[in-house]
C-alpha cells in the first residue's frame, strides 16, 4: 500500500503520526499546499523514530483545488490510495483526483451541502456528501474503493452503529451521536481563552448549516440551526453538556446500512460557543463569499470566515495550553430480546495523554486515529469493497478489536466503552 | 470663510448637505480619499439646490492619513477652517496638516487613547485628545482656534453641560451624557438585520476601551467595558433603554470648563449590541492589527476590524430601511436655590424627517448638525477663541438659541427640551 496523504494541518499530521508506528503500509507521501508543514511532520517523525521509520516518509507539495495536481500526485508517487484530509471544500477536487489517477480514495468529511433554496430549515437541499455517492456507480464499475467519513465523527461513531445494529439491538429506534468534551484552553497569564479545538471553518460550516435528521417514515428533513438541545451525560468525568442538533455525516450515512427509526447528530457546543457562532452569523462574519477590504496593501478580497479563521490560535497548535478530555460516542436507544435497551459506545481521548505520546492535540489526534486503523484493515483486505461506501458497510468487530488491542498485541491500546443507560430516562 | 471639510462619508455628507442651506461661508470644498464619494455629495447639493448653491462647493481627493497632502489642501484651497469628518484615528494627522496649513480647525472626536499598559480597568492611559491638548500652547501661540469635539457626543451634549452649569444650577453633582435609540433597521423582507447606525469601526474603539470617569476628589479613572448597567428613561417615545459606560470624549471635555462632581457617560447600546461587541473584542475581530489571511488574490494583510466594518450595511446606507428615532442628551444632578434638582437636556432626531429633509439617516445628521452650527458662530464671530477648546469654552446660550430658532428665523429648526426629573429618583 502506498499512501498518499493529502493535508498536513492538525489532523494530517497526526495520521502520518500515528501510521509512523505501524507497519501495514509501504510509503506515505506526506502532501500540503504549503510543503514546509509536510516537511514538519516528517521531519517530527524522523526525530521521534529514526531514520529507518522516517525513509517510508517523503514530503510534497499539492494544490488540493486541483482535480489535474491531485492526478498527477497519485500517478507520480504511484499511490494506491489517497488519504484526504483537508478541509471538506477540497473534497469534490479531491475525490475526482483520486479516481483519475487510479487510487483507491478515504476522507473524513464528506462534499458539502448546500441548503434548500426556498425552505432551508424544514427541507434538504444538496445533502452532505450528494455529489460523491452520485458517482458511486463509476466507482464500483472501476471495482475501486471509496471509503467515506472514516474519521471519529463520522467515521468511529458510523462502526458504533453497525456494531450496535450487528450485536446489541433486534430492533433500533435512535442511532445519536453524541459528542462532548470539557476541554479548556488558558493563555500564558492561566487566563480561559476562545480557542476552538477543531477548524473554526469547518466547525461553522456544520454547526450553521440547517441540521438535517432522519426518521424512517419521514425521510430526510431539516431544522433551524442548534435545535432540539439536550443535556448528555458524558463518561470518564466529562459530565453534563448542552448538546444541539448539527448537520453531520453519520446522519447521511447510516440509514444506507443500519436499520433505524431515527437517526441524529447532536454536538456539545456548550452555551458561549453557541452564542459566537450566533454573532458571527448574524454579522454575516462566517460567509465564504469575498468581500473587498482596505488593508495597508490596499483594496484586497477576502472571505470573512477566513479571517475570522486567521485571528483565532491554529488548532494544532493549541494542545500544550489546553487541558481535558473529548468523548466521541453514539447512543442507541431500541429493543433487545423484548426488553427495552439504552447503550452509549463511546472513544475518550485525553490531551494530556495525546500529547505526551503524539505530541498532538485529543480531538485532532482522536480524528487521526480512525482512517490509519481503516487503512490498515484494507491493507491486511480484512475490509474490502468497491463503490462509495461508509464505515457502515464494513464489519465493526476487527476494527474494534484492532483498535482496542494492546500495542503490545499488535493494536492501537484504545480501548472503547459501552455504557448501558436506563432505557426509561 | 472658506472651509476644507475632510472625509465625505455619512457625517461629511450630511455637514455639506445642512451648510447648503446657510450662507454664512464663501466656499466649502468637499475632499475624499475616494473623490467619487466628495463629487457624489456636490452633485446631491446640486440637485437639490441648483447651480447658483453648488457653485458655493467643489470636490477633491484629499489623504488625511498624510500631514503633508493636508497642509497642501490647505494652501492650495485657500481654507481658512478645516472641517475634520474622518475616522478619529486620522485626527493626528488632520489637526497637524491644519496647523500647518494655517487654518482653524474642527473635529467631532478627539485623538485615541491607550489603555493603561498594566492596568487598564482602573488607570486611565493616554487619554482622549491629550495629544491635542499637548499642542494647546502652540495654537494659542499663533493666536489660532481648534474647536475639538464639536459633534452631537461630544458636542451638543457639552453645549449642554455649559447651558446647565450657567443657568439651571448652583452646584453640579453629575454632569452625565446619555445616549439612547428605538432604531430598527428591516431588510427587504421586512427581518430586523444587524446593521450599526454609525461607523462600527468608531463604536468597537469607543465601546471596548476602558470607559473613563472623571471625579473631582479622584480625578480620572477607568473600569471595565460595560460597567454600571442603568436603565435610563428616554424622552418623544423612545423609552427605556439600557446604558452602560463607555469611554466617550464629553467625560475628558467638561471638568477642564465645568464644575461638577462628577463626569460620566452612558450609551444605550443594548444587550444585543453588547453581546456582539463581546464576541468581537473574545474572538480579536476588533483588532486593527492586520493578519495574514489566504484569499482569491493570495495571501494578504488586513486588520479584522476593518473586515468587520466591510461585512456591515455603510451606516450612511440604511436610511432608507430604518426606523425611529435617535436622543442625544445631558442627565444633570446638583442643586439650585437650596433645592435637589435633576434635568435632562436633550434633542431627538427622527429617522423619516431626517430622511424626508436630507436624505440623510438620523444619526449620522444628528452628528453633523452641531459642527454647522458651530461654524456659523465662528463665521459671525458670535463664538471666537485661540487654543484648543472643547466647546463648553463658548457661551451655550446662542448656540442653542440659533438651533432652535426656526429657519424662517434665520435658524435651524431644531428644538430642544428640558425634562425635570424626580431628584430623589
Amino acid at each position: 500500500m502506498r499512501i498518499l496523504l493529502i493535508g498536513a494541518g492538525g489532523v494530517g499530521d497526526a495520521i502520518a503520526k500515528i501510521a509512523a508506528r505501524r507497519d501495514f503500509f509501504d510509503h506515505m507521501v506526506v502532501s500540503d499546499y504549503d510543503e514546509a508543514r509536510a516537511r514538519r511532520t516528517v521531519g517530527a517523525i524522523s526525530e521521534a523514530h529514526g531514520p529507518d521509520v522516517a525513509a517510508r516518509f517523503s514530503a510534497a507539495t499539492i494544490d488540493a483545488g486541483d482535480i489535474d495536481a491531485v492526478r498527477a500526485a497519485v500517478q507520480d508517487h504511484g499511490a494506491t490510495h489517497v488519504m484526504n484530509a483537508v478541509e471538506p471544500r477540497f473534497v469534490p477536487t479531491v475525490f475526482a483526483g483520486a479516481f483519475a489517477g487510479g487510487a483507491d480514495y478515504l476522507d473524513m468529511a464528506m462534499s458539502l451541502s448546500r441548503p434548500h433554496p426556498t425552505d432551508p430549515y424544514r427541507q434538504p437541499g444538496v445533502t452532505l456528501g450528494e455529489e460523491q455517492f452520485g458517482a458511486a456507480a463509476d466507482w464500483e464499475k472501476a471495482g475501486r474503493l471509496a471509503l467515506v467519513g472514516m474519521g471519529v465523527e463520522p467515521g468511529l461513531s458510523d462502526v458504533f452503529a453497525r456494531y450496535a445494529c450487528d450485536n446489541l439491538f433486534d430492533e433500533v429506534d435512535e442511532l445519536g451521536t453524541r459528542d462532548g468534551a470539557n476541554l479548556v484552553v488558558r493563555n500564558a497569564n492561566g487566563d480561559e481563552i476562545f480557542a476552538p479545538s477543531f477548524s473554526i471553518w469547518t466547525t461553522i460550516e456544520e454547526c450553521l448549516n440547517p441540521p438535517v435528521i432522519w426518521e424512517k417514515d419521514v425521510g430526510f428533513f431539516t431544522t433551524p440551526p442548534f435545535s432540539e438541545p439536550e443535556v448528555f451525560e458524558f463518561p470518564d468525568g466529562i459530565g453534563p453538556v448542552e448538546c444541539v442538533n448539527v448537520e453531520h455525516e453519520e446522519v447521511l450515512l447510516m440509514p444506507r446500512w443500519c436499520d433505524a427509526r431515527r437517526v441524529t447528530f447532536k454536538y456539545g457546543l456548550g452555551e458561549e460557543f453557541i452564542g459566537v457562532l450566533r454573532v458571527l452569523h448574524t454579522l454575516g462574519l462566517d460567509s465564504t463569499e469575498p468581500v473587498a477590504v482596505r488593508s495597508p496593501d490596499g483594496r484586497v478580497n477576502v472571505a470573512p470566515r477566513d479571517v475570522v479563521a486567521a485571528v483565532l490560535p491554529d488548532p494544532a497548535s493549541i494542545g500544550p495550553i489546553m487541558t481535558g478530555k473529548t468523548c466521541a460516542g453514539l447512543a442507541v436507544t431500541g429493543t433487545k430480546d423484548g426488553r427495552r435497551r439504552r447503550v452509549y459506545l463511546y472513544h475518550v481521548s485525553d490531551n494530556e495523554w495525546t500529547m505526551r505520546n503524539y505530541g498532538t492535540q485529543c480531538v485532532v489526534w482522536q480524528t487521526a486515529l480512525g482512517p490509519v486503523i481503516a487503512l490498515e484493515l484494507l491493507a491486511k483486505q480484512v475490509w474490502a469493497g468497491s463503490g462509495v461506501l461508509g464505515p457502515e458497510a464494513f464489519p465493526a468487530e476487527p476494527f474494534l478489536e484492532l483498535m482496542q488491542a494492546d500495542e503490545s498485541h499488535g493494536g492501537y491500546g484504545q480501548p472503547w466503552g459501552l455504557r448501558e443507560d436506563d432505557p426509561t430516562s
